[in-house]
Formats: structure tokens, sequence, C-alpha cells
């Protein structure tokens, strides 16, 4: 795409964010479902675009270009594109962020102020392999009044394009504005992109570390989203075992690919005696690699050797670093410097220690005898998330239709001076 | 300053904020009325440094550094002191906005989400000329638990040197840690604070268009402000001209240098032949200089022409550019492509009309039948502000204590694992 493609597109969305702006939740609500109606009746179509993409994908494969795991989050089936047009539908449930009154107040006899939540406006989205990025975002865009431009991957692009096709149709067919929702391809409009701060309102990076990186380093527009979750659990010395061997287990091995899945065990030394073996054993028992230092190693020779790399890496896998920290201080200092502010979660029966965990701990969810597993913005009831903010500045953790909002201040008066 | 000496700096006022987060609200608010007492004790000390800034400053305005106004900007007295200290009071009164919980939701049968609210962290304000930028930011962060670096302009260094010198004193003597407040100098430090975005996590700036302009393109930090107060007042056929003359006068004059003063008046042509003469007569006699085109040359002599760049102009001054629009439509138009997202009005008695007005402009704060003037956070009942924003992120219209804050997610629970 030329530089002056791009920015025609992104005047587009400016253009039909304006419009959506005064667009009922009715019909934002009928052009989501028109949308799910539509891919459901596309799915031929869109087998068929995502047959192209896996092609490609798997040159690039073979060429090293990409790793293999891209195919399974690239590949589109009749199962994904159900779960996708279900996601959607459910958005349209969700109630509407917009036009809501926040607060009111009479500042004068008849001067009635009131906070009114708007939309930003016009979000850019870069994103890598997933095609389900394309209708949750389209779908939470919508709901929330806002135009989207996707930038996807080029491993997904013939999916993204036709997925983006069926949407447009979906908002002819409802009266909406078809630019609310465009696709932009081809890797050097990135750079454009993340300089057009006069147009787009919020850039949201999907993807690799690397990704988010380059995106946050690369722009003045604001960004949500973060670029690693280095979740913790710390095993207190007053913790029960067997919650604490629960919770460890489902932190990592759940899931071990999403954002929130512990990456450090952290025991308190007054417990290692009793706690350290038993956790040590369950996690490489369930196939779990543990990595620590010599004091871990001596516990199972199964364990291999940490270096201080690990301590912030974000494995994504059934890899687990695991220390034994100086009680909660030792714990909250450990995940202050190593820890990315997302998620972490303390096992302790001693009440005053999970508050001083949870209160001194900077990040965006901290957890009492819970699996930071739960942190999502599915389970956290916001419906649907566009990803987790790690960041303190108008979103932090999930980002739901709420995170992806504006207000303005409305003043009524009849005739009011100020004196 | 050397780099190291503003990197420390930078690093205590993060300890320090680490610190402040766990302190009470009572005993910050002693610190705040700690302060404000030393400070009422120590106006001979303050005045003595305000006598040296003073007298540099005649110097630079004799060599053309600075302009005259500035001198008012910076002159203490016994009643700007008072004024100091009353301001810093009546913040240690307001409600804390920190350790309150905004959400709280049951995930599951003894699984407790809570959204609360924190500090946001390190604040870095970069400000000219007004000593009691010094003293109400001080008062704020300390109300909001968050720490404080000021970049005072050179103009006004040894006034802030002594504010600060004091505030520390009061810090220390409520048992706070002083690096809470921070002041730091020289002109060449200002590109290492805007760099330092894993010490400071927002950056406030305060003073000429100039300054915020330079501060929003020189760094990745979230910015807090405005560069332009461009407020427009649309009065429209429907409107009572009484009442649109109150409001134009009241909007435009009652203080031209503050930022929700009107610089543009855009008056309906359907109203032009009734309403257009009494209002710029009225400004006119009032000593307000007005521009405008030919049309609205032809009405009066005394009217100046008005050329392009007037329709961008914040004058802060008794000048006003107005123009004839075809409606609302035209007055919309208008202001979005002239307006600053700052405050406009409207006068008019149509309901529909005043309803697509306060739908469709853009702007942190939209009126009706109001003057642009109660653009302010005090009258807005937030107890005091630290400016006003025109960005959509985060904080919008007047930024108080509340928009100093961010919030975590803390989830209670007893065991529980994510199915």
């Amino acid at each position: 795409m030329s530089p002056q493609q791009v920015h025609t597109v992104a005047e587009a969305a400016k253009n039909a964010a304006r419009a959506l702006a005064g667009v009922p939740t009715e019909r934002r609500n009928a052009a989501i479902r028109m949308a799910a109606e539509l891919i459901g009746q596309s799915r031929d179509q869109l087998l068929e675009a995502n047959v192209c993409d896996l092609a490609a994908a798997q040159l690039m494969i073979d060429q090293g270009q990409l790793i293999p795991s891209t195919l399974d989050r690239l590949r589109l089936d009749e199962k994904k594109i159900a779960e996708m047009m279900q996601a959607m539908l459910a958005v349209a449930e969700l109630p509407d962020p917009i036009g809501r009154v926040s607060q009111r107040t009479e500042l004068d006899a008849g001067l009635v102020l009131e906070r009114i939540i708007c939309p930003l406006g016009v979000l850019a989205i870069i994103f890598e392999a997933r095609p389900d990025a394309v209708t949750q975002i389209s779908a939470l865009g919508l709901k929330s009044a806002n135009a989207v431009i996707l930038k996807a991957g080029r491993e997904v692009e013939q999916t993204a394009a036709a997925l983006v096709k069926i949407i447009q149709q979906a908002l002819g067919k409802a009266g909406l504005p078809v630019d609310a929702v465009t696709l932009v391809a081809g890797r050097e409009v990135v750079h454009q992109l993340l300089a057009m701060n006069d147009l787009i309102d919020m850039v949201i990076p999907r993807g690799s570390r690397q990704l988010v990186e380059f995106v946050k380093a690369n722009t003045r527009i604001p960004v949500l989203g973060h670029a690693e979750g280095i979740c913790h659990v710390y095993v207190d010395k007053a913790a029960k075992l067997d919650m604490a061997k629960t919770i460890v287990l489902n932190a990592k091995m759940r899931r071990t690919g999403v954002c929130g899945a512990a990456e450090t065990l952290l025991v308190d030394r007054a417990a290692a005696s009793t706690h350290l073996k038993p956790l040590v054993t369950m996690l490489l028992d369930a196939g779990c690699e543990v990595r620590g230092d010599e004091t871990m190693r001596a516990i199972d020779q199964r364990v291999k050797p940490a270096s201080e790399q690990d301590w912030s890496t974000e494995y994504l896998d059934a890899i687990i670093s695991a220390k034994v920290v100086d009680g909660v201080d030792g714990a909250i200092r450990h995940i202050e410097r190593f820890g990315s502010h997302h998620t972490d979660s303390i096992v302790t029966e001693d009440q005053a220690t999970a508050e001083k965990f949870l209160n001194e701990i900077d990040s965006a969810i901290v957890l009492h005898n819970a699996s930071t597993q739960f942190a999502d913005g599915g389970e956290f009831g916001f419906g649907a998330e566009i990803g987790i903010a790690t960041g303190r500045f108008h979103a932090r953790g999930p980002v739901g239709v709420e995170q992806l909002t504006s207000f303005k201040y409305r003043v009524r008066g009849a005739g009011q001076i100020r004196p």
C-alpha cells in the first residue's frame, strides 16, 4: 500500500468514527450480529483464503522465517469459525458503554454538569497470526463506537482480508460506514500508522514481545498492551501445602501459552524444608521443566541450572524458574526487580502477609490464594478482552469495551455566566 | 545539575513514591498542612528569594529575553502567599482518592475481585514563572500519594527552591520521605527527564503553548495538558439576544488570560440580521478588539480584518475573531477544523440544536447556554486542578486528584484455580 493509500484509509476511519459516535446501540449491535451471520455463511470462502495463508506460512517455516507453532494459531476450521461467531454475538449482548452518564453535579441553580462516556475515536490494531483478532477487535470496536484499522501480519493477510470484506458487507447492510473497519497491508505501513497521531487515537499491538516493544518504542500515540507476562506465585511459610500445590500446578500448567501463566515460583525460606520438595517434585512429575540454583538442584537432580536471564524470561511453555526467598519482603523485592507488572499471586493463610503482598506488589492484578490464570477479561466479567495492559495510564489489566472509551463534560445552563 | 544528579533525584522519587503509597491519609494531609504552616512562617525568606528572581527577570526583560507580563506572574506578596497557603489547606480537606474500591465482583463462590484506586507513581512537572505551581502541585501530589519532581523555569528558580526546601522540611517533620517533592534545575535536564520512562509515570507541562508542544513532541511518557484553549461561542438563530450578549461578554472578557476564555464568536447566518450587530458593538464598546471578514467589517468600521491565522489563534487578550456560519452544522465544521478540543459553548433555545452541538463537538467540555469561563476544576467541584487536558486518554477536562491516580485489581480467594 502506498503512503497516500494508508493516509486515505486513516482519514476515512476518522470520518467513520465521527459518524459511528452518533449511531444508536441497536444499530451497532445489529451490525455485529449481521457480521457474525455473514461469517457463518462464508465458511468456504474463509477456509479457502486460510488455506492460501497456511501454504505460504509452511513455506516460510521451511525457510526458517516463521516458527512452526504459527500454523496452529493461523489455522481456521469449522470449530474456530463457530467460536469466532459466538464471541461476536456475545459482544453484541454486552451493555453499551457509550452515552452513559458517569457523573452528574448541579454546579449552580439550573447549571448541570454531566460526565458522559464517549468513544476514543480510531483504534489501530497491529497483530500477528490469529484470525480471531479480526472478528474480536472489530466487534469490540463497533460495540464501543470506535473505528478500527487492522494491520495484519503477512502470514494471516489473506484470511484477514476475507474477514474484513465480510464485516464491511455487514456494515453496509446495517447502514453503518464501511470504513469503520478497514485493513491495511504491508510491513512498511507500520511506521506510517505509528506516526499518524493526528488521526489515530490508540494503538493496540497483539503478538510477540518484540512486536509490542517495537510499537511502544516507535509511537507517541497511546499504546495499550503488554510486552510480557512474567507472573509469579509466592508460597509463604503460612501456606497450606495442598492449596499451594493446586494453585502452582494450575498457574503454570493449565495453559502454558497464556500471558497469565506463572513463570516463576518463589518459596519462603521458612517453608523450604516442608514445601519446596513437594512443589518441585509435583511440577517435574507433571512434565514441567524446573530451573533453579544449586540449592534447588540438590532437591531433585532433574532440576536444571537457572541463569540470571531466567528470572526475566516469559517461557510460555512447560518451564518454570524456582527460587527460595526471604519471606514476603524477599518475594516483593524479587517481583519488583524481575516482574512485568502483570499478574502475581501469594499463597498464605496469614492475612497480614497477604495484605502486604496485595498492597505493595505494583502489578495490574494481584491475587491471594488463587491461580494467576484468572488473569482474563472473560473471567473478570468484562465479556471479552482485547488484551491485558500493564501500564498505569488509562487502562490497567484486562482491556474490554469500557477501556476503549473516553468521556466528555456536558454543561447545560440557562444563561449562567461565571462571576 | 549533572545527568547523574538528575538520575539520582528520579530514583529517590521512585522510592519515595513506593513508600508514599502505603502512608495513610491523615499523615499525608498532616504533611500538606504542615507545609502550609511553614510557608506562612517563612514569608520573609520567600519574599527575599522572590526579589532575586524578580531582579533577574527584569534584566532578562530589558534584554528582550522575557515578556514584561512575566513579572506579574512571578511576583510574590503577602496576599499571594496567603492564597497559596489557603489552596494547600483546601487540598488537605479533599476526600482521599487512594484506596477506594471502585468495583467489586464475586467471580466465584469465595473468589472476590476488587478494583482499587492507587497512585500513578512519579509525576514530573515542567513549569514556568508561577510560584504557586510549586505549592499547588506538591499538595495535589501528596494528596494522591504520588511523588513529584518539579522542573522550574529559570525565571522562578530561586523562589521555587525556597518553597521546595520548606515543603521538604514539612515532609521530614511529618515523617514522610523528603524525596516525595524534589526540584531539578537547568534547561538541559528537560530532555533527560522526558527520556526517563522507566522512572517517571506522567509529565505535566504548565506554561506556554511552545512548552507544551515541545514536551509532547519529545517524550513517550504520558503527558497531561493542553497546548491551547481555542474556545468558541456559537450563537444560534434560536438564541435569545440578551442571553447571548451576557454569555459572549463573560466568555471573552471576564478574564481574557485564562484557557477557558472565548477566542472566536460564531453567529448563525439566519440570526445575522438581528444578533450580529448588537454582539459586535457590545464587544467593541467593552474594549475588545474584533477581527472579521468584509461582511463583519461592514457592520462596524472598528472591526479589523481577520487573516486565516486568526481562526486558530489563542489571543489570551481582549481580542476576538468573529464569523458568520451556516447554522449549527457550519459551527460544528468550523470548530472541528480550528478548535483545540478544549471548551465550546452554544447559545440557543432550541433543544434539538443544542443536543446536536453537545453530541458532535469533540471537546473536553461542551456547554449549552453557559459561559466557557466555567471550564475550571474548582468550578467543577474538583477542589483544585493541575490544568485542563484535551486528549481523550486517561484524563479529559480539569485534572484534579482523581486524575492523578491509577488502579489495580485485587483478587482474594480460598485456593481457587481456573478450570
